[in-house]
């Protein structure tokens, strides 16, 4: 970014990005609420279908978001948030935050999720795509997926399936996105403590502004939308697939362990979460991540 | 602490220290087995009672400790460790501890326990009393309990005999303890995301080495001794006054919420939790404090 970038709440594709976010976010809530539609056999069959509901929120310092939480039949849990929020990086951030160091001024707006299903032969997932501005501006997000039983050949089954929407919506944009940032996954969702990753990754990117040669960072808001499509393609298939299988008591009891890790992770690592509460921000967003039940 | 002082494996009171923890495990296990033993009726009383499985473990660098846990009809679980460390701080921690600076050479022995009952109308509780020694040497230590309902009667009531026991243990040593600790205890778990506390308090100290004049370091272990056996006293007691109380399905989902607010203490906050994980100590054993269930 030049000298004359413009301020954080006045760049040019940041209502434009908001706008995609909020889009993205009503499609992916009619895709969990379509699964929740479509449930027919199963344990929790005879209960209703599930339905968001959604919670505004305001930042005090400026702007807010919108919180969609669904407690369903399929969703155990799901929460769906977007926001756009702007001010300033406290002192202890803004060496970390590129563009910050000369003017903490910021503006962040995004969509993420979070999906515990109920069944334990259903994997987990996680989907985040954001654009952030300070003097500089970039695009960052991803997405990663955890079977509860991550050697079952059901499980990696559907990690390719989900690794190959994600590689599809890569490879359109630059050969060497993919494998970067499947490792770049690969890297952020690992709990040291534990030694063990998350579940079978997926992808994770951060800072990519003005990229791609002659495009700028058009084409980076191209491939972030690509990224936030590959994963409504992908994840409520593998719902669909998996939600009818019936399941053990000791399925779902390792299903309530391998929560305890998410959660562990969540709040001992998770850069979003740490990052939120640091900042004030709203708690019940942040958290929204977490398990509905977990267990060590 | 003077240039003379002994090294940390040949401090004077570190083997007292340690088979004093020892010992006090052993009573608060059997008390706690002795609960189990007493349940004759209520929602569980038909399961067998439960007893401590143990297992010990060593660390590369030096000591090591036993995990004592029991997962019975009146503790959903409940964990008593013990354990015997020495090493090296690694330098991003000397800074940080007292007399750690000059010589990064440690010994390390303590208690600590949390229990997680079954009922939701008995408290949780938790205790850890210790010995370290660099070129200094200090006890730290002190207990809280957390009923699930704050505001009940009944919890105001269990929360009082607990306090008492503590001040009577303070008070026979110092009379500026107590407040004191209670005040510390308030500050220390507390959620600054939640703006809540963690339950109704009790004590916590630290860095406690040579403060009553004319008795030494001596007076401090005799006073570490006092917290372990107040706790001893009135913990088990209160356990066994509620356990026999019936309760609702709503009481007990609102009992694994209360357990999520503490899994986000014990993973954002608690000292010993995040210093354990970054010395690389035993996982299991540092994270034996995290609830059975829990839910968000």
């Amino acid at each position: 970014m030049t000298e004359a970038a413009p301020l954080p709440l006045d760049h040019p594709l940041a209502s434009t990005a908001e706008a995609w976010f909020t889009q993205l976010r009503d499609r992916l809530c009619a895709a969990f609420e379509s699964n929740e539609d479509a449930l027919a056999s199963g344990p929790h069959a005879d209960l209703p279908a599930g339905r968001f509901t959604y919670t505004s929120w305001k930042r005090p310092e400026g702007g807010g978001g919108t919180m969609g939480v669904m407690r369903g039949r399929v969703f155990e849990k799901v929460g769906v948030n977007i926001s756009t929020v702007h001010g300033e990086f406290s002192p202890e951030f803004r060496s970390h935050i590129p563009g910050a160091d000369e003017d903490p001024r910021f503006m962040a707006t995004g969509v993420s999720l979070v999906a515990h299903p109920r069944s334990p032969r259903v994997p987990t997932a996680h989907m985040n795509t954001r654009f952030i501005v300070t003097r500089k501006a970039w695009f960052g997000g991803g997405g990663d997926i955890t079977p509860m039983n991550v050697t079952a050949p059901e499980s990696l089954e559907d990690a390719a399936f989900f690794h190959a929407a994600f590689q599809r919506a890569c490879d359109a944009h630059d050969p060497t996105y993919y494998p970067r940032f499947k490792q770049w996954c690969d890297e952020y969702f690992y709990l040291p403590h534990r030694k063990e990753t998350r579940g079978l990754g997926g992808i994770f990117y951060d800072w990519l502004g003005d990229r791609t040669p002659g495009h700028g960072i058009e084409a980076d808001f191209a491939f972030t939308k690509d990224v936030g499509l590959a994963f409504l393609d992908a994840y409520p298939a593998i719902v669909a697939k998996r939600m009818h299988e019936a399941w053990t008591p000791e399925e779902r009891q390792h299903q309530l362990l391998r929560r305890g890790r998410y959660a562990e992770f969540n709040l001992l690592h998770d850069r979003g979460t740490v990052f939120g509460l640091k900042t004030g921000g709203n708690v019940e967003a942040i958290l929204m991540s977490l398990p509905p039940e977990a267990a060590w």
